[in-house]
C-alpha cells in the first residue's frame, strides 16, 4: 500500500513511517519541522538531539532497505499538498501534522492562533486534497481521547445513542475538551464528519490517550532512528517526563490531587493500531472511531509506578504535589469503551516493570543531558 | 451600554446598528466588506445598492441625531481588533463577522478555505481580545439553528440532559451541520464553550434560523439605511428568494421534494433578539444558548404564503421544483425548542400576508433591478 505520513518528522510520524515500511508498505514523509521550531523557540528541546528526516531515512535504507522519500514543506500551504500528492500518488495518509500540545497551545495568544490555523488548515487541506485527486484514500486522522473530557457517563467508541422524550437518535459521542490544542481536534472532527457525510470519504479517527516510551522494533539498531523524547513540560506526555524527573532527581510533579485518571499506551502500540486500521479499512462514506488505548491510569498510580521501579534501581524517586496549573477535573469517574482495536487484533504491549526499567535505563545513560530548569515552568491555563 | 458591533455592514450588522443606537447605547460597527467583495466577485449584487458604511452612519446621524462611528478593518489581523478595543472600549461585543451563507462556502475550495480561516479566526481574536482588555464584556454571537441539523429528537435549546447506563451528565446538544459554513459554526461553538470554561468569559450564543424581511422601525425613514437584499442562490436567504422570484416571474425553486422545515423569523426579531440578550447579560463564566427563530415552516409551505399572497396582488407566482442540489433530508422530524428569548420579553413579528405584502411591494418597485441570470446557478453539495 501506498502510505503517506504527514507530520513524519514527529514522535509517532517517524517510528511510524519505520514501522509501515518494515512491514513492506510503500511510505512517504512529509513535515516542516514546526515542532522543532517550536522546541527550540521555547528552549524545551528533546533528551537527545535527533538526525533530520533525510538523514534518517537515509539510515532507514542502509540498515533496512527500503527508501521512504522525504518531502519538507507546510501543508497549510495548498502548494505544498499538491505537489505532494501530484508525486507520491497515495492510497492511504495518516495525519499526524498537528502542533500537538496542551501546555504549549495554551501558553499564550501567538501559540493558540498558531495551534488552531496550523491543525485545522492542515485537517482542511487533506480533505480537500482527497476529494480532488483520489475520493478512495483512506484518511487515517489522529485524535484524541481528550475530545470526550471527563463526562460522568461511560465514554462510548466515538458514537452515543440518545433517548429523549421517548425518540432515539444517534449522535457522535459529545466532546467537551481541556485545552485549546484538544479542541481544534474536536473541530477537526466535525469537519471531518461533515465532509464523509457530504462527499463520502473514508476516515478512521483514532481517539488516542498520553502516549509513552522510546523503543520500538525497528528503532533498536540504532538509537538515531529513535524518536524526540522531551521531558518538559510543554511538549512531554507524563509518564515520559517522571522517567526523566526520577532520573535527575527531580521530585515528580504531580498536579493537584492526581487522580486525573486516562487512558494510556506505549509507543508500540500506537504503531500496531495505525497499522491494523490502514489494513481494515472503513467504506467509504463512513467515519471510522476507535478509541486508542490499553490501559487507565491515575497521575498518581503513574508516579506510584515510576518510584517502585526507580526505586528499585537506586533513584529516590520523589513525588511532589504541586499547585495544579491547568483547569480540569482532579478527581473524576472515567470508564471508556476501547474494545474496537482490540477486535481487529491489537496484542497490547502493558506498562510493564521491564518496559519502565529500559525507559529508565535510557534516560539513565543520557543523564547528563537533562536540563532540570526546563522541566517546570507553570504553564496557566488562565 | 457601549456595543461594538463586528460585521456593522452586513444584512444583520447594519439594522442591529440603528435598532441599538436609536435604543440609546453608544454603538460602533467593524466591517472589512468582505460580503460586498464576494458578492461582486460572484457577480451576485444585491438588489439595491447600499451606500458604504461612512455613507449610511452620516445619514443615520443626520436623522436620528446618533453618531455611529466605523472602523474598517479586517478583524482577523489582530492589530484591527487591537486599535478597535483600545480605541472604543467596548462593554458588549455582538460578532456578526462571518461568512455567513452556506452555498458559497460549497462552492470550491477558496470559498471553503476563506469560510473556514476567516470565521475561526475572528472568534478566535474576539475571545483573545476580550480575555486580554476586559474580560467583562458580554460577547453576543450568531449562531445558526443549521448546527443541530435534523436529529429524530427535539432539538433542546442548546444543552442535551443525557441518561447512559444509569448515569447522567449535561451536554452541549450534539451538532450535526448541513454546510462548511454551518459546521464553522459549530467550531465557533467549540472554542467559545472551552474559553467559556477556562476564562469565565460571558458569551450568549444566538441559534437563530434563516431571517427575512427588508425593514425594521429604523430604516423606513429613507430606504438608504436599508440592508441588503440578495436574491441570488448564493447569499439570499429562502423566503426572500421567493419574493423577488415571484415578482421576476421566475419560478420559485423548492428543491426536491420542499419538506425540508427549518424555524424562521423576521430581521426585525433579529434585533429585537440581540437586544433582549445584551439587556440580560449571562453572569461571567456561562455560555447561554438560545434558539432564536418564531415559527417552523417547510420550504413548500413558504412557496405556498408567498404563492397565496403575489397571485393576490395579480402575479403568477409558478411554483418548480428542482432537483436538490444540497444534500439533506427533504422530509424529517423537527420539534425544536424556542421558549428562552419569548421568557425574556420577545413579542414576535410573524409572517402576516401584511409582512409578504410589503416584501412584493418593495420587489416590484425595484423590479428591472431583478438579474434573472443571478438567481439559480446550482452550487452542488457533491
Amino acid at each position: 500500500m501506498k502510505i503517506l505520513i504527514l507530520g513524519g518528522d514527529g514522535y509517532f510520524g517517524w517510528p511510524t513511517a519505520m514501522h509501515l515500511s518494515a512491514q513492506g508498505h510503500q511510505v512517504a514523509v512529509v513535515d516542516n519541522y514546526l515542532r522543532r521550531s517550536l522546541c527550540r523557540e521555547e528552549n524545551v528541546e528533546p533528551l537527545v538531539e535527533v538526525p533530520n528526516l533525510h538523514q534518517r531515512a537515509a539510515l532507514w535504507e542502509s540498515v533496512a532497505g527500503y527508501p521512504i522519500p522525504v518531502f519538507i514543506g507546510d501543508l497549510r500551504q495548498w502548494e505544498t499538498i499538491e505537489a505532494v500528492f501530484r508525486q507520491f500518488e497515495p492510497e492511504s495518509i495518516v495525519h499526524f501534522a498537528e502542533q500537538p500540545a496542551a501546555p504549549y497551545s495554551m501558553l499564550n495568544r501567538r501559540s493558540a492562533t498558531l495551534t488552531l490555523r496550523n491543525n485545522l488548515d492542515v485537517t482542511a487541506n487533506v480533505i480537500f486534497a482527497v476529494k480532488q485527486f483520489n475520493p478512495a484514500i483512506h484518511i487515517v486522522k489522529l485524535g484524541t481521547m481528550g475530545e470526550y473530557g471527563t463526562p460522568a457517563i461511560d465514554i462510548e467508541e466515538g458514537w452515543l445513542e440518545v433517548e429523549h422524550k421517548g425518540r432515539r437518535q444517534k449522535f457522535l459521542y459529545p466532546r467537551q475538551a481541556g485545552s485549546l490544542y484538544h479542541t481544534t481536534k474536536i473541530m477537526d472532527t466535525d469537519l471531518l464528519w461533515f465532509y464523509v457525510r457530504v462527499w463520502e470519504l473514508r476516515v478512521t479517527d483514532l481517539m488516542q490517550g498520553p502516549v509513552y516510551g522510546i523503543f520500538t522494533q525497528e528503532n533498536r539498531i540504532d538509537e538515531a532512528l529513535c524518536p524526540f523524547l522531551n521531558y518538559d513540560e510543554l511538549f512531554g506526555t507524563v509518564l515520559n517526563r517522571f522517567v526523566i524527573q526520577a532520573v535527575a532527581d527531580y521530585p515528580m510533579t504531580v498536579y493537584g490531587k492526581g487522580g486525573q485518571t486516562r487512558g494510556y499506551l506505549n509507543i508500540i502500540d500506537t504503531l500496531n493500531c495505525v497499522r491494523l486500521a490502514l489494513v481494515n479499512s472503513p467504506a467509504n462514506g463512513e467515519l471510522r472511531i476507535l478509541n486508542q488505548f490499553t490501559e487507565t491510569f491515575s497521575v498518581n498510580q503513574l508516579a506510584q509506578k515510576v518510584q517502585s521501579v526507580a526505586r528499585a534501581m537506586g533513584y529516590k524517586a520523589k513525588i511532589s504535589s504541586v499547585e495544579n496549573p491547568r483547569k480540569e477535573a482532579e478527581d473524576h469517574y472515567y470508564n471508556p469503551a476501547h474494545t474496537g482495536l482490540l477486535d481487529l487484533g491489537l496484542k497490547p504491549q502493558f506498562l510493564t516493570g521491564e518496559v519502565l526499567s529500559e525507559m529508565i535505563e535510557f534516560a539513565a545513560r543520557h543523564k547528563t543531558a537533562i536540563r532540570p530548569e526546563q522541566i517546570f515552568r507553570k504553564v496557566r491555563w488562565d
